[in-house]
């Protein structure tokens, strides 16, 4: 969940949409803005995250498996929770087929949503089903957040780093797009993402000031993280982890290697800002990417070879 | 949310299909099976519920302005957070439009979800947007519940109530098929339909056993209170208190009007299980309509004229 929201957002058609949407509803809608809701019961601050899967936007059906579709979808809520410290309880699936299809496509897709909420360490709480034009799936995550992690909090001086590889998942897309089998890797990432909940519970913990998740790429998420926290977020493109897949489709798509990376969308990464102090845990993959500068432009700067460079973040309406 | 459970369901193809995603997903799913799913944190007790509404299959744009898509959407998984005895908190929306629809169209139905939302004291926490082929949102609706109300626990010797008047959102539906304008209350019934909110607080705070919301019809859903409570539930249809609009179409129909009404979905009022020294308040309109008595036949028994009848009930997949 990041897209209703009256926290300032970074730049970007899509993010255009929901400020509209933030300013139509004002007080019907007064604190959203984080990657989760939190509602706060007795000593425990619960984590809630609505995230939809659409058939023919987010994935097409013939890179996939049903047990897949579900999976990701529900790693894409799972991830939501991970960048909020949160620890899974559940999800709540609300998840529609072509009326054509029954009982296999339903059960197969709930099956994959089934065994990554286990992963996570959850269950299944609840759903409804219902026949529609495609499969499309509306994942809510809730959990508990021993001390919820916002994407408003970093500040000047922090150090931003970001967790795994980027770029495996818009390299499998880039594959398939041209008509070649995916390396077989980088289908694994845009198939079968890992949502980074013990690295975030452990960031969380150990004196994170923002979080969020890489799910509309590195480009578009560092700007949400600066807008929302006021600040700067300066990033050298050459310290990227890329995947290594990227750097054969980089080349194909005529992009340096980091640039490929940080533009693509859903590698469920965590990007977060860390105060100098902090020396991440040997056990959690964490490379340092940027860092936080004072004043408010309304995004982040990223630079390649000392210049800056500007990039579309990715936008599920283009 | 009413549909994926492992707690015994009334019949149904629709039901079916759920048996098989619940044994499908085992020990991964464990605890369904409810009108909302319950996380009791500290001395509270959080309600959740999914509900899908699908343009085509729910209701057609012609027949609805766009704030009345989104606030009918609420509705359905508010009405849920009532029948659990729950004070609702908020709601997440993941919503998708066509792609040719911008701005206005989300704006719109978030504006509906925005106002159904407030009137039952909760706000708007969080969303995702998405292209899609139709307007299709997922409301997953957040509450408290002091006393959690389930589908099990009604007893032989109870007495079975109903809230309001049955048949209203049928007979609005009846009318736009048949090229007709809707009688204005009936259309307003299905449009802007109300969630029993402090009806439910009401009832759970008073006694009441079993408690399930009418939006698969009373049917349906009489069966479900009965298979999930191992009881049986046998119900006078003449006691069936009918929307006024419902005479009219119930002929059109060639139906007794109490059938029209008890076949009609969505009317989102409260069927609910009281021991027979509870004596309703005044404040609330509820019609004793059947009895609880002992056997598990795994559903209800309709009666009208002293005779059994068998209706179908309300199916999204038909």
């Amino acid at each position: 969940m990041t897209r209703v929201t009256s926290t300032p957002l970074g730049r970007g058609r899509e993010f255009d949409r929901i400020r509209a949407i933030a300013a139509a509803l004002g007080p019907r809608a007064p604190e959203l803005g984080n990657d989760c809701a939190f509602i706060k019961t007795g000593d425990t601050t619960l984590a809630l995250t609505t995230d939809v899967s659409v058939e023919g936007i987010h994935f097409r059906r013939e890179w996939l498996s049903l047990e897949e579709i579900g999976w990701r979808a529900a790693v894409a809520s799972l991830s939501d929770l991970a960048a909020a410290g949160a620890d899974p309880i559940g999800v709540l699936v609300a998840l529609t087929v072509p009326g054509g299809e029954g009982e296999p496509t339903f059960t197969s897709v709930m099956s994959g949503v089934g065994d990554a909420v286990a992963l996570a360490g959850g269950t299944v709480l609840g759903g409804d089903l219902s026949r529609g034009a495609a499969i499309s799936l509306a994942v809510t995550a809730v959990g508990a957040a021993p001390r919820p992690m916002r994407r408003s909090g970093a500040g000047p001086g922090n150090d931003v780093w970001v967790t795994g590889a980027l770029g495996g998942a818009r390299a499998a897309v880039a594959a398939w797009n041209a008509g070649r089998e995916p390396d077989p890797g980088a289908r694994a990432r845009f198939a079968r993402p890992e949502p980074r909940i013990s690295a975030g519970r452990w960031l969380a913990a150990h004196g994170a000031t923002a979080m969020l998740d890489l799910s509309d790429g590195l480009a578009g998420d560092a700007g949400h993280l600066a807008a929302a926290s006021r600040v700067t977020i300066r990033i050298q493109l050459e310290r990227l982890p890329c995947h290594p897949a990227v750097p054969a489709e980089a080349r194909a798509a005529g992009e340096p290697a980091p640039v490929f990376a940080a533009r693509g969308g859903e590698d469920y990464e965590l990007l977060v800002a860390l105060p100098p102090e902090v020396l991440p845990d040997a056990g959690i993959a964490l490379t340092r990417i940027g860092r936080v500068e004072a004043g408010d432009i309304g995004g982040s700067v990223l630079e390649l070879g000392g210049h800056q460079v500007s990039l579309a973040s990715y936008d599920h309406f283009a």
